[in-house]
């Protein structure tokens, strides 16, 4: 079987199909989302080196619970102890002991099967395209925000960047029906949004909204982001982190102490509120989709999602 | 009568007494602590002009308010329009258009006489001394921490610096119940603790309790602290950034991301909550007041509050 594998270097391996041995879940990939993460991991961050890819839909082939063979899921990534004190509180996305399916001691979804363990798995609703389910790792992270800070409908909320993640963000952030704008560089990607209750605005034009908003999302993956998020945000209001970048940026803690700003990191998210939008047909994320490669074109594809203006691109399992 | 002026270098005044002419209130000063923000305006922070001193108690000379006059008062810093969204929901201390008493826009309290807002002010009940009521502006800056998380019995809490401001800290966190641990480098401050239910540490043993603490209190005032604190914090946790500290430091935002970290910027607090707990006998400041000066020998004062280790230093007036 393909498997595309980084060990410093990207390429597609042939290698031996993996046997269920009882332990578990195997999953035949059906499609599979390159992502940020994906990209940086083969620029060297993260020091990871095996398969790559954590975002998939899939079938199961084999499993200890007969329920599920055949089904089609989705996985969370980060596979947790189950018995730490986060993993009893249901925070197994920071059990110190966690693998994190193709960014850290686990092999990702980029290969015809894998493995992943049952208690991670989510059935995906008829409802939901596998074009859709593509989505729910993503879209699970945008929905983190609504799990860690209460956004109403009075509330004024800015997302910065009109990448992947600022776009997912800005479709379930919509949902709160607060006054939501998205602050980006190209008009034909937040045109996206055209069907979402989003105003739009160019970075320059973001000038006149200065200490305005209750809540900012630093989206853009850029360290002007969070120079424009502290620009941007009112006194007393909350400041999300959700994209990570690379390196370090010059930070002056004051303006936070005197205006009395909150911050808040925000990563991975729960399945079930993305398996909810998708299957309520709340939010569409697959107008995002904009190339399909084989997953034997996996250098290809890594080649294109880099270029500068492109949404998502997926694998495709060719065996289907 | 005497004024303490800072107009790039510091020195003792004689002015006209002010005439009361039925606007603000006139106070006549009891006593007036020394901050560190008196020390930093003095290096040339916070470009302000004038007289110094925003900590005070002192005697209601002339109001427009006749039930005020003769009382005894402390009186909230930021003097507010009353009129915007801020105003409107208690916050006058993020008011836009606000004056600072002594910081910004407005003359001080180390001299003889000087004027408040009537909506400012607070009596002290005969409970609190003199010596007492001059924290209860610091006092209600470390209350502020309550106002904005919840800490609860069950969770465990490091502050950082074991100066006036880390010290006062304490003394309000421990009154929540929590496992509560000061990280400090003075064993002899942090004796003034023994008979508060708080752990003292020094910075060098806070090693192994990296990754583990619900809350940390960033109150050292040093660049260092934001790394400790970084480094202190659990998965999810709180850093609550208590003291300014000026000038830029390094900051890789990926472990907030990662780590889900909360960061909330904390500056003054209510004064009811303070005097609240003097008047309760649950906390005694006073023990960290170590020297009184007359406010004619305020550079001295100033000189004695800059040197390393010293903690409260306070002016009183000596017409009294």
């Amino acid at each position: 079987m393909k498997a595309v594998v980084f060990d410093g270097r990207l390429r597609v391996q042939e290698r031996p199909e993996p046997p269920f041995t009882g332990g578990e879940t195997l999953i035949r990939l059906l499609k599979a989302g390159i992502c940020n993460t994906d990209l940086e991991i083969t620029r060297g961050y993260f020091r990871f080196q095996g398969v790559l890819g954590h975002e998939f839909v899939g079938l199961v082939k084999a499993s200890r619970n007969p329920a599920l063979v055949g089904k089609r899921v989705v996985g969370e990534i980060n596979a947790a102890c189950g018995q730490c004190s986060y993993c009893r509180k249901g925070l197994g996305r920071h059990c110190p002991s966690r693998t994190v399916l193709g960014i850290l001691g686990r092999d990702g979804s980029f290969q015809e099967s894998f493995f992943v363990p049952e208690e991670s798995l989510h059935v995906v609703p008829q409802s939901i395209s596998d074009d859709a389910a593509v989505f729910v790792e993503p879209l699970a992270a945008a929905c983190e925000i609504l799990d860690q800070v209460r956004i109403r409908p009075e509330d004024s909320v800015a997302v910065l960047g009109d990448g992947k993640l600022g776009l997912l963000v800005s479709m379930v952030l919509s949902q709160t029906g607060c006054s939501l704008a998205l602050i980006g560089r190209h008009p034909a990607k937040m045109k996206l949004l055209k069907t979402f209750n989003v105003e739009t605005l160019l970075e320059d034009s973001s000038e006149k909204r200065t200490r305005s908003f209750d809540f900012v999302v630093e989206a853009s993956g850029s360290p002007q982001g969070w120079e424009q998020a502290l620009r941007l945000i009112r006194p007393r209001g909350t400041i999300i982190l959700k994209s990570t970048f690379h390196g370090e940026i010059p930070f002056n803690p004051a303006p936070l102490v005197v205006d009395e700003i909150t911050v808040v990191g925000s990563r991975c998210g729960r399945f079930e509120a993305a398996l909810g939008l998708l299957h309520e047909k709340r939010v569409d994320p697959t107008p995002l989709l904009q190339y399909r490669f084989p997953l034997e074109s996996a250098v290809e594809a890594f080649e294109t999602a880099q270029k500068p203006g492109v949404l998502k691109v997926i694998l495709v399992n060719s065996d289907d």
